[in-house]
């Protein structure tokens, strides 16, 4: 009576159908499991309460699209093997299997120079090798040297299933309308189109989904002001980064006993200096996997009761989201400008009797959010017209458009403790509000 | 340029507006944030992808739509005042305030003969007295002491807020839409009526509401059975009673070492034995507050390393997903059946090289889902008749419809691991899936 | 360029896919067309302003459902000719194509008798002589004599596409949520399984599918009280029954002068009486598919100007939805209770200068509304349980469930001009609100 | 027992409340009630199959969004009086009173010069009169002379009730979710600030409403491309035109037996030359307000059997669906080129025996589209931000944003029918399919 596949309940995009066999043992594996355990937003759900979903939803989801675009190509002519459409869904389900804690947040304060895909990379090599080589022809799609290039495109492009998907998704969780894209039909107007004086065959969007698409690109850049780049999702990145490197710190020095409490797989991050070259070396793999928000969210409640009392702070403020206030800039801050606020914030430090003056620069970030709406340099989003020539999505639209989507728009921003108001404008401390929009 | 009020956004609802000052100044508590770390179907997520969703959006969603049933209430001519008001949205957003890690699944393993209600009472009590008496309303409406009684209906009833809100939430975020409710409905026919010989104003639901009333009761239902009581659910909970009894014997008998990297505030509960009436006693509070599903998913990750196989396999299972196969039985198993199954089960654990056949009973279970639709003892739903009289839903509705909401449902079932079937009808094991509905 | 099907957006099921060649020749054709101009809910946007939606919409829609239920049973190995593909495809987006003006409501104002799946079958035998026997196997299915007789109950099943289609679709546009069905989950829980005893495969519900066929039952009888039997849809009915009534007692009795304006293809049916037999006859179908809603509304709003002031009243009364006061009784009115009331309206009608007292048939109606949730007596809904067996729904669940199912409600009710209140209880002349639910 | 408002279920806004007494009687007026029967989107319905929603609907939906608006409104400290609220709900409510049959797209054709809005004005002079002058201040406040100028903004600009409603419904029934508008969260952020350097108090937008307002710019330039200009929007617009014109021409040049069965307040259009100035003629107010979509469609019905062969043509084409072919051009086209499609068409409707070269006028057109997303000239978007200045959106916006809300696109294109093939990618004539999206 077992059908062939088993059905999961996605709230986004209905049931969603994972074929029994290998799909589903890779599904079953500790490897895709821990993406249970891994917030798709970070520090996300701080700002949207709704948006506490995983990385393992959206790892179906991004399967699921798969499988959609994969119907669609076919129906539309183009031959597609079983063993391709096996290998293209396990590449979608598997595409984000590194992501570490809180997702995207950690990734650089636990290894340095480090990107989540490398870990990806070399997790599939490490399942492909428990599996008999059953991924080989997911991982050469993966690495974009598979035979017929179009897999790499619903991989990893401009409109790939993973943006499909957490797009969305996330637009779904966080109740931002704004976000909500048209992924039927873009998908629905896929199909692949022989390269003009060339034998590949590419992914090509047909004309009638142009508008689809320009509105995806509209919408992932609404989604970055809005909820990747908001305001206190920055400022919570900041108060997780400083907690840990601070950490890092005192384990580097000698003073464990102030870090009391650390999960063991954090710790054994935090105590040493790793560099991206490490990441494939099997005991930073093991601590790597072993490693998910569970343990994050552990340590920093221990930590709330260190000696250091500006790593208690620190910890209590992220466990009761008493957040730091983010200040947009108009342009870059000067040397002037950081000095001063330093000054400031350590004044403060000392008079709360929290720290001395040289714990300001725990309190105290600059940075720059950043964000373009269309990828220039990347991939392009290829449009057939209706006379069979295949143009770049900018040069089909009008110029209205291709001038929003060529910009890039970078905003630089100061991060500060609300007891320590840098600005005229920054209210009495205590009136904001933890969990608001 | 502050508004009156702070806006979340919710996907369920949309914008929730709370208001600042008290209502603010509460969200922000620690022990309002604590349900931001506190699943709201315990382990519903590890069926549901997308059923990650926590207390802390509960409990605004039920704030949200008191807002709107007091507006409802407050425009047919009833009218309210702002401390009322105040109060009543207070009681919607801490009714729940009292859960413990993994919402329902836990509290009886922590306290024995323990309620959530008893410590979201005592909490309200301290909180009252850290703010001055400014919850004294609240407390009167939640004890149904308040002298207009429909406050109190609004809070605990068949239709009140709490279960609006969690029925559609968990609708929303399982993605099962037979438990999709038309709360708005029902709540824009809510209206505040003067008891028949009696000066008392109820609460009564207009006779054009009687379907959406229905409706719910029978949505009620199907989400019991296809969610709160789903099979895996039901094996998800036995897993986690089973492995923390066994930590807790454990602690008892002096084998604090096989239970190692245990957190804090879960030892506090597992290493002594309390009882409902200890719940109140400051240091049991202090405890409880610092609990919540990060510690138990910490522990459980530890114990995975324990020397006894037994813990270690337990916790695994958890993990990882692996849980235990529920089958349900026409009627309650006998003695014979149960220690026929016992000594199965056992065999299966020493061949296995795990445990003793002494452990079997934390592999094997045996238990009852119960679920009636309208609870006819508790306080009933009141229908206004376009006459004008107030008579029990169940008098309103058609013959067919009475029947099915005044049944009372039980179904015996026993849980045991895949790896030892009882009944012919077990697959070979490892056939099932993690995640699956 | 060109795909292999044509895209629809659908609000309801998002992108429909319409195969090119025979099946988009049928959408193209007069006879599928004219369903665009036929209201799916009769009166019903009347009582709901958004549910002007028409049959050509559920035409598309119930063949959308058939592709989806198709891929599902052929997923789980069913195996389906492209003959029977295109064939059954059709079958749904044809089923309906007999309806005439307003949909259910006037069928048998026209043709004594008459149910409009005769005309269906009519119309579907002269398309398959105009396309050349191209629906042979499309007939047979409709028939229920093809070789494979799931094709049928796809077709014509208590959960058949029509059904399954119109319960989504009704509840989307009229806004009823209670109506809202998880026609998703029912589809992926079919499949096709060998009858015991016997070599026939049917249609059967996988157990896991049983949550959503129940509340498919009980959400049909929700809107069926809801919706399609709302005493305001029950009033609209009514005043167009008098209306033409009226017209077609002026035509017989030589008073054709009284009804001018009539459009010419209803004045075909209203100035003769024609019986069931003679529906294939061409004339009457070719004046049959001529009319539409538009010649309904454009006589009525003519016949606000006859000189036959009662006539005039009607007419007005359905333009401007003056509707009749609808009042269900809890028995039966006697033949005293109707002489009674007749004569009040005739008062009431010569007092307003309106008409005569023997008028007041035409005000005046007794009437019941009846439905049963689940038709015992129609082809069961077959659930495959995980031992292998087959058996009917009701056998599945438990008690509560199966005595809603089973029941049979039937409520009388009477209908009047609310200027001649019957009862105590109707409220003063006037004060009832055109379009409120 | 009778509340104090009606409720309607809409499908977009859920219910909406409308208040017994004024708003009541207006809503059962006569002229609202004939919105009923006119079509939101002109011919849009026969592009987007859901799409047969009616002035009525969007004009509920206005006023339940002006009553969240001045609820917001209110919140944030603006005081409004009850008067001032129902005077606002009505504005809402009978903004668009004067549209004709298929909104837009006839009334050009039906008098010269005019605009729906004049008619509106017209219409409501004339209901105040009935009324008794309860409908002075909502005229004020439409006309913009209320002293208090945001009532008029909430009424006519653009951010109004009318573009957030229209803009959310047609996006809900076309199902194009490309035009789906974070409606809630715009209104949720207005209030309305005292001007800079004025007394006046006008709307705003709060800064954290930016995106939101900046998506609702792009998303009504998205549909403007893909739901209002859609080339078979075009085409089905050029038919009516087309058909109306032809008749005109025959009323006025005697040859009335050609044109029977036309709709008599049609008729009366058509058989005269009416201009704007002529519309607050009492005989044109009554002809205007007997006429909607019925009219049209009964008449089109008819002249499919006229004499005039390509009258009967274009009237067939238009009730099945037989619509022209419509090509963008990349520039004007030139006298020339006009001169020779001319002759091509002509050549086509002679050979195929339908009518004189001469006729090709009627089949032949050439327009553009043209659309701004962001009207400068119009009154602009105004933000506040958080130091309290008011600023223009195009301010706000970064340089992308701003680059392409104030572009003005426009498009010529031809339209002819798909027999008569005038490009060489014309495909072969009766390729294409109707209702496709």
């Amino acid at each position: 009576m077992e059908s062939r596949t088993k059905l999961f309940s996605d709230p986004v995009h209905g049931f969603i159908a994972a074929p029994r066999g290998l799909v589903l043992a890779l599904i079953e594996s500790p490897e895709v499991q821990r993406l249970r355990r891994i917030r798709q937003l970070g520090v996300g759900h701080l700002v949207f309460p709704g948006a506490e979903h995983t990385r393992f939803g959206h790892a179906l989801g991004a399967m699921a699209l798969m499988q959609e675009a994969l119907a669609t190509i076919c129906d539309k002519g183009t031959p597609i093997s079983p063993d391709e459409h096996r290998a293209a869904l396990l590449a979608a389900l598997l595409h984000d299997i590194g992501h570490g804690p809180f997702s995207h947040t950690l990734e650089k304060e636990l290894i340095a120079g480090f990107r989540h895909e490398q870990m990806s990379r070399h997790l599939l090599a490490a399942l492909n090798a428990r599996f008999g080589g059953a991924l080989d022809r997911t991982i050469a799609m993966y690495d974009g040297v598979y035979e017929r290039p179009f897999f790499h495109e619903l991989i990893s492009s401009q409109l790939d299933m993973d943006r499909l998907d957490y797009l969305r998704r996330d637009s779904f969780f966080t109740g931002v309308v704004e976000g909500r894209v048209g992924v039927e039909r873009i998908i629905k107007t896929m199909r692949v189109h022989p390269e003009q004086g060339g034998p590949e065959a590419r992914l090509v969007i047909e004309s009638k989904g142009v508008y689809a698409a320009e509105n995806f690109i509209i919408a992932r850049r609404l989604m970055y002001w809005q909820v990747y780049l908001h305001k206190t999702v920055l400022s919570g990145d900041h108060l997780l980064h400083a907690t840990l490197r601070r950490v890092r710190r005192h384990f580097a020095e000698g003073r464990a006993a102030l870090v009391e409490g650390c999960s063991p797989p954090l710790r054994f991050f935090l105590e040493r200096t790793l560099h991206a070259r490490d990441a494939a070396d099997p005991e930073v793999m093991q601590a790597y996997t072993a490693l998910d928000d569970a343990d994050v969210l552990f340590s920093l409640k221990q930590w709330r009761h260190s000696a250091d009392r500006v790593l208690a702070d620190l910890a209590d403020r992220f466990i009761n989201r008493r957040f730091f206030r983010v200040t947009f800039l108009d342009e870059e801050p000067t040397a002037d400008d950081m000095a001063r606020w330093r000054e400031q914030v350590g004044r403060w430090l000392e008079s709360a009797g929290l720290g001395a003056a040289a714990d300001a620069d725990d309190y105290l970030r600059r940075d720059r959010s950043r964000h373009a709406a269309y990828e220039l340099d990347e991939q392009s989003i290829r449009i057939l017209d209706r006379q069979g020539a295949v143009r770049d999505i900018t040069e089909v639209l009008d110029a209205s458009s291709r001038a929003a989507l060529s910009c890039f728009v970078v905003k630089p921003y100061v991060c500060y403790p609300k007891e320590a108001p840098l600005f005229p404008e920054d209210g009495p401390p205590g009136g904001d509000l933890p969990g608001a929009v």
